[in-house]
């Protein structure tokens, strides 16, 4: 870890990724029922909002729609990924190479650690190098933290994720991402495992506005510097609206109610921005 | 993806690539009722027919035959490819670099990805050094993206193109080269995950002309920018003709039945180029 | 091995390794009951005790906290480690690289070898780059010699660490780490193998003042030139009151019970400095 | 496949190449009946027959006995191979590289492709790295194109054969040794498969004169260039005999019959150069 | 294999090597019963006798000890090597690079080959690396080369040993050592094997000294060119006795019984330089 206060991909020492890798990790399956999303010029859209400090994409998406945008976001290249069709103790391709997401414009780059995978000496190994390079080119890295594998049964358990966190600072990561451990007891226990290096939660799967928000609530009030997320903004209809309210907890430190209700208006009662229904646009504003 | 409309390997938007890499992947078998293809030659000479944007060849090919023809084709190094004499988990085979692809000619190159076998990380991590050294030298990467493996019984249904269309662009391709899913809805989807990627169909084991050609155009109507296509053509006994037909469908937009009849009278009745009978050549004027 | 009296890492021909990688190794939960040493910090100043002479971290906790004490503490960056949430034969990664340790100002590198492991010829093969490339960048080795793997019951025995001090030395070692194996004639046996290399002994986890003292005199009126400590320094509440100890055993001579004792008043009674109960501070200076 | 017409170790587009590697593939036991040629002087002073394009040894064999030789021999160094004492699936050892073969005078290089081994897909990239760096050094490669292993149960079929040279020449080779695969018109088919590269006949294990050469006729009149043979010719007591038999059918175009017989009097009846007997010597000139 | 009788390691085209790494091969147990030789030193002082044409040691006793002795005795680094505490397939860790030996100031460097070993493929391959880098720096390579493996029962039976010689010389090795294979015969076949490359036979374990040395006449009247050995002199009492007389038959070409006796009075009765009883000293000058 290095301080990394100056970065552009952190604002205010806080840091909101927009996760768009989702269609190498998972499939178009998860753009099924967002299929505009399914072209990346419409999330690298959702990231030109002031909430978000970098978009994390793969190289190919990088290379291919980055340079439309590069006034606009900051790039951070996730430089390893798979697919979700072999199955196997868990792994990790890495796809771009440090000098090849320099090249193409990054402002930091991302890697994934299965630490608990019977390949973990091979991931951290690999770490090391992405890590050497990037120190080279001056490109923070941010660790996807996640341990898994034949000996992990749980792997949001508090005391799992405290281990994320440390070994993330233990190799050298600028950023760690990790899951929420689900209480902010055990959140704050890893952000002091990670001593002064950044922690930012994960958004994980879609959930609806007033949960997601809380959550987000609860882990930057335990210690996170922010949130890296992907499909709870671009799955939404109007990831415009959550992404202010996002603003609003990460950056202005509100509460998730406040952040839901009118800006100036704290006292408003809480509403979901989205709801499953449809007449959830309308009551937005309300 | 980098655009690459100004490829010799693309024309109008369009590419149709003659494939003869089945030496290799099938052995001489594929060659046993057209036995006087064996001679690479032949092929090459079928690739001067002006639909031809590229030929797809092993290294040994090219090196042999290219510089007799390199001022009417152009060329598509093939850069991995295995033999099918053994068996499991699928792989394939790195049997020409780069930069020896460039020394000897080659205008773009291609590369074989197994996503869902267990050797899915390796050959990711191929891909990459593949595609970064092509960058290097200009040279466009068609990804044959072939979901494939203990993980996946059915590698043509409707999700696995789409996810294999979609790896292509994550990982950084110019072109993806896929199966037909089976129905347009789904090959329209594969081209949606695609983005702005070009995709080309595989022409896939022979059958008999409009069959053929109405996939080949449903491909196109579908959002495919044209076809990679090998035994559907040399293993004709006439491979001009289902060029001929070819280049309407695919460059003029025409219909399979149109394609099929005369050039100026698409009302003509649909009649097969090639029939499985000695008496198709009489009637193709017809 | 070299000459390596020169070397900060050696005071009087002797060292004391203050060890804290037990993050990577065992996991936040090995600061459970001293929550606070989870700040790197903590331990970087417990390390600036004139007793130590290196203190011994993985990279991240060197390059995001050894800034701050450069002026006063020795750096051993331990070049290899892994967590222990996987199981399998004993192996470890190399997380950084001898020329970034020597770039974040490393005086010494350290290198686990689980001799005995089905690694040991990967290992073996590692510690020979890691050797050769420290020699280039005039960096002492110092080899954690920890026999271990499935031909292996016990492996503390006293002919497994003799064999343990030999391979450090017969591999390039310039300090072999040890476990001590029980008894001191073992110890002497070990030193020997050991030829004119330096051997220190491994800490092990925290026990109390007279019998960790008593080990370490014993080990030391053996042969050993010193300890690579850990939880039984920094696990402590007071552990600058353990080092003031160490110092005397280690650099002074003294017994264990004289360095628990007033300095110059070595008849005294021996009294622990840190008990299980809470009145143990009182009746140190007693 | 480049034109080697040019090349040393082909002459009037034919190649006899005397293979002498059995000490390492065999071992010793392949010289019990002729203990004289363990000595490799013996098997250079055959190969300085005119007939001899090429002696095809390993690496230590030919720095230790070429030098003095490099006037009346060319030398093609066998790139890899290995000992029978193992069990697996068939695999070869890279035993030389191509610079340190061009560093002792090689004329050429050898390379063993078991393809359908468990072990292609690393040995296809092996000959990659070969074939590219010998066309550094203008060496044509000669792929000793053996399908072997787990899938393959009869590796002299004719399909087999006809593969065999196919990958030859789709991996780069400039000229293929293959098995003959028992009919003239197989071998005629592997020919037809190999395009205009060459190929060459393994001599295989030894057989009386008559049913050697007959084998070697039929190969070259379907299409062959030639003959590798090692044991039915320095397996025999009078090597020269069969190497005057062997130019005249591989040069000369003469029947096995003729080239029995007189030089000049083709209508002689066929007689062995070398029989079971002890009488043989007496009658060949008969 | 090149011309070595210039080489240092070399004395009248003999060799006596005196190997050292049972340390690292069989642990401090190899010296249980001679525990001043645990220090290197020791030995070192042993092989400054006139007959010791060279030194053969790990890496780490080589930097430590060599310095003090380079004026007196011939380096030869052993570059491989293992503990016996694994099991599994017979493998050896190079534990020393070429480039490495010979910066710590090697004549020669030595390397294990298991033919046989399913790990034969690699080790051949690490051989060639060696063997090649050897040459850029003018060092002999000599070859342990011990058939080994599951495939073999039986290593030291006669047809083992001269594949064994064999195989040294088709890979480039200028001395091979192998172990007796029992008879003078078998000696002499495998000396024929290795064509006119030096053998050297191992030393083995202790034996008295009659009936060593019978084996050392043998093995050099079948054609070895000396001996490595280790145990059967510094596990001795009085090395340089057995050294003696090792040089008369080495050498001289004296007899064992000879080499027993009074140098200049030949038709003395044998007596045995050390038995197993007190007494053994006295006798040795009778």
């Amino acid at each position: 870890m290095l301080p990394i206060d100056d970065s552009p991909i952190v604002r205010d020492g806080k840091s909101l990724i927009l996760a768009m890798d989702h269609g190498l990790e998972h499939g178009p399956v998860d753009f099924e029922e967002v299929p505009e999303k399914l072209d990346p010029a419409a999330v690298f859209e959702t990231a030109t909002h002031d909430a978000v400090t970098s978009i994390a994409v793969q190289k190919g998406i990088a290379e291919g729609y980055y340079p439309s945008y590069e006034d606009d976001v900051n790039l951070l290249v996730k430089l390893n990924g798979t697919s979700n069709m072999w199955m196997g103790e868990p792994d990790s391709a890495i796809n771009c190479s440090v000098e090849y997401a320099a090249d193409i414009g990054a402002d930091a780059v991302g890697f994934t650690v299965y630490s608990g995978s019977n390949h973990e000496v091979e991931m951290f190994e690999e770490f090391r190098e992405v890590h050497e390079k990037a120190r080279e080119y001056d490109l923070p890295v941010v660790m996807w933290s996640y341990p898994r594998g034949q000996g992990l049964k749980n792997d949001t358990k508090p005391g799992t994720i405290s281990y994320a966190t440390r070994i993330a600072l233990e190799l050298g990561a600028d950023i760690a991402k990790v899951k929420y451990p689900g209480e902010p007891e055990a959140m704050a226990h890893a952000c002091e495992a990670a001593g002064n290096m950044n922690v930012v939660m994960s958004g994980g799967s879609k959930t609806d506005d007033r949960e997601f928000l809380s959550t987000v609530e609860q882990a930057t009030s335990a210690g996170c510097c922010g949130l890296a997320v992907g499909r709870n903004v671009w799955q939404r209809e109007e990831p415009t609206r959550i992404l202010d309210a996002l603003e609003r907890v990460i950056y202005d430190g509100k509460s998730a109610d406040a952040a839901l209700g009118h800006d100036d208006t704290e006292s408003e009662p809480e509403r979901d921005i989205e709801r499953e229904t449809e007449t959830a646009d309308a009551t937005v504003e309300g």
